[in-house]
């Protein structure tokens, strides 16, 4: 076992997310003493075009051969993974055989934390591919993967996972944070000052950036797909009115644990609330011509949606958390600076900080955390966040692949 | 963990095979020393219908939302797993938690050891369902599952693994034996005398019950599904030029190690037979009313299809197989005196015994196979036979889910 001491034990966290673009791998070094986990290399690599189309192809209900084609696919994105390790080794100069763990989250083909009352025999459950055991062989290190059915069976969602790195690795002894991630949708996690796993609580707080993303690509016409560095949002004034109506949207107000998705708050949520606001697909396009009144219109609507998820974020710290002294803010939103200032100026005097801003790369840390949350189950640690999934109690997560091969099994 | 020395440790094993009839459970008690597995309970429970319909859906190329179902198929299968081990453990009046290891090779829904060229992306991989972390959730046992992935990313073809059984158990010091299964398809396991692992060799021998059974529903009419005691067998002469010509099948001049089944010799294959020999579909039914002369020309075709199995046995043996001193027959062949008889015949002067007769339950075979692999993957050992899968080299099989809930862990 390689010393755990002053250096700490290398381990790769692997994950592709439910958008399926590709893999990212992490090589981090974990010890037991804070910081925890720091970043070696990073890299993320998109899946080849044949086999995105070949997962996509099984969200479809009416897909042919669909479980011989999984049987497949286990295995060839397992592959891919085997080879997103080695690659972030290899980028550090590491050689795989070197690393004690490789966390694999693996690449979700389906996810039903309730039962769907349309399918016969329907249960939670989830699924994840990627076939660990060749993940094993082809890098010479245990594998840890499939972390979402244990929790799932002691009664969890199986979801959000990541609450665990972020008690492990960005909890204060003296102050309360909440660890805001604005991806698609928005999700905190709530760390009390001083506070154990049991204090954590995670919920999903609403979109993210996932309704002006939406609002963005429709009123382009594709030509933007997000609104890069909030250039719209900035010139937009926020709708006040159409903000308050959007609020009472009841997910807002369900108590947590709560997730939400793009079944709530995708693209026909934005284009319901472009059309209600007068606004066609294709108004800002290139070619589209718009009027100035137009014009204005669209940044007013990308503002106010702005400023849906910074309200819907505040509002939720209000509600469902205890004071905070500190958020700390990753994800793509982090970027958006209109979407920064809004958010700061609602939680005043309370600072907004980034991730980045605490020395932690927001891109890496979903790999990371599966980095962590495999090292911390051979540890025999308990790596859910019952109050983040709804789990009767705290599990550990993950099976167990050991080496298909190692030069010497005590190296 | 339990004291290993002259008791040895609790372990349980579950499968349900490719028929997906239902699940069966050994509880063992699996020590160091010969005879390494002791059988303390066995019990078959078969699959609540629907449950298997939903299986067999799965098999249809067409099936819609094939993968959300097995997503939920997945769980619910693990329950009924968790179920059928806690069932043998009250059966022993053993508490779950005294178990130091479940095996589960859960439920074959694919296995392609070769590409299908008719899918796109399709790689040699399986897919076995019955979710680990509901058994190890529901027993409060680690379980290891699991076992074909790691021993076909090592280059094998996944099966057999029974073998690794055969080897730890039948071995002996001073003779060579073949240790026979008969079930649908006859299958070999060659263990020489003081062999080590790297001797073992095992594959398919053809046919075992499978065309008997065909045969006998088709004459039958379904009234009878088998030859129960050889009955028909018995009356009947084996008719020398056809099994001559049937056992000029490519596959018996095949060099193992190989594998059949039921595409080579189901229901397609008996129906030649029985039309090639002038003989219709319930020529033996209740109610055909055959002639005399049909009915010995019946008993005649059941004869020489046993005969078939007999010769293609003793046949390998001979091709393939070091000269051998014994011969141990299980599976439901071994209740066929006329089977039993011609092979005692053929192999002559090597005496040929059943698994039954040497102290070990054919019927639990199987699952007592699986509950000595989890015990020995959890001892670090290699589990697959490199001779019998045609893997690179000997590889540890399984992930191994640790136990959600314990009282006492060093318990």
């Amino acid at each position: 076992v390689t010393a755990a001491g002053e250096t700490g034990r290398l381990c790769v966290g692997l994950i592709s997310g439910t958008s399926a673009d590709g893999i990212d791998a992490a090589l981090v070094r974990i010890a037991a003493a804070a910081p925890r986990v720091e970043l070696i290399a990073f890299e993320s690599s998109p899946y080849p075009p044949h086999v995105r189309d070949e997962l996509m192809a099984l969200y479809d209900p009416a897909a042919s051969n669909a479980v011989a084609r999984l049987c497949s696919l286990n295995v060839v994105v397992g592959d891919l993974f085997a080879s997103a390790a080695l690659g972030v080794c290899r980028q550090a100069g590491i050689a795989a055989d070197q690393v004690w763990v490789i966390g694999s989250h693996g690449q979700t083909v389906w996810h039903q934390p309730a039962t769907d009352p349309l399918l016969p025999l329907s249960v939670p459950s989830t699924l994840q591919i990627g076939e660990p055991a060749v993940i094993a062989e082809r890098t010479g290190a245990p594998v840890v993967a499939d972390f979402r059915t244990a929790d799932m069976a002691a009664g969890g969602q199986g979801a959000p996972l990541v609450p665990y790195f972020d008690w492990a690795v960005l909890r204060d002894p003296a102050r309360t944070r909440a660890v805001q991630n604005i991806g698609g949708i928005g999700n905190v996690t709530c760390l009390p000052a001083g506070g154990d796993l049991a204090s954590v609580r995670a919920f999903d707080t609403g979109p993210g950036n996932m309704v002006i993303d939406a609002l963005v690509t429709l009123l382009t016409g594709g030509a933007q797909t997000y609104d890069r560095d909030g250039r719209l949002a900035t010139g937009g004034r926020v709708d006040g009115d159409l903000l308050e109506r959007l609020l009472r949207e009841p997910y807002f107000e369900t108590a947590p644990p709560k997730t939400t998705g793009r079944e709530e708050f995708g693209m026909p949520y934005a284009r319901r609330l472009m059309e209600g606001y007068g606004l066609a697909a294709g108004s800002l396009a290139p070619e589209g011509g718009a009027t100035e009144a137009e014009r204005a219109r669209v940044r007013n609507l990308i503002a106010t949606a702005t400023a849906l998820t910074a309200r819907s974020i505040a509002d939720a710290y209000r509600r469902w958390l205890p004071a905070i002294d500190e958020a700390i803010v990753s994800g793509g939103g982090s970027r958006n600076p209109v979407l920064m200032a809004m958010l700061a100026d609602l939680l005043a005097p309370v600072p907004v900080l980034t991730l980045d801003a605490l020395g932690i790369d927001g891109r890496a840390k979903e790999a990371m955390a599966f980095a962590l949350m495999a090292h911390d189950a051979l540890m025999g640690c308990p790596t859910n966040v019952p109050g983040a999934t709804g789990a009767r109690r705290a599990v550990p997560l993950g099976k167990l692949v050991p080496p298909g091969r190692r030069a010497d099994p005590l190296a």
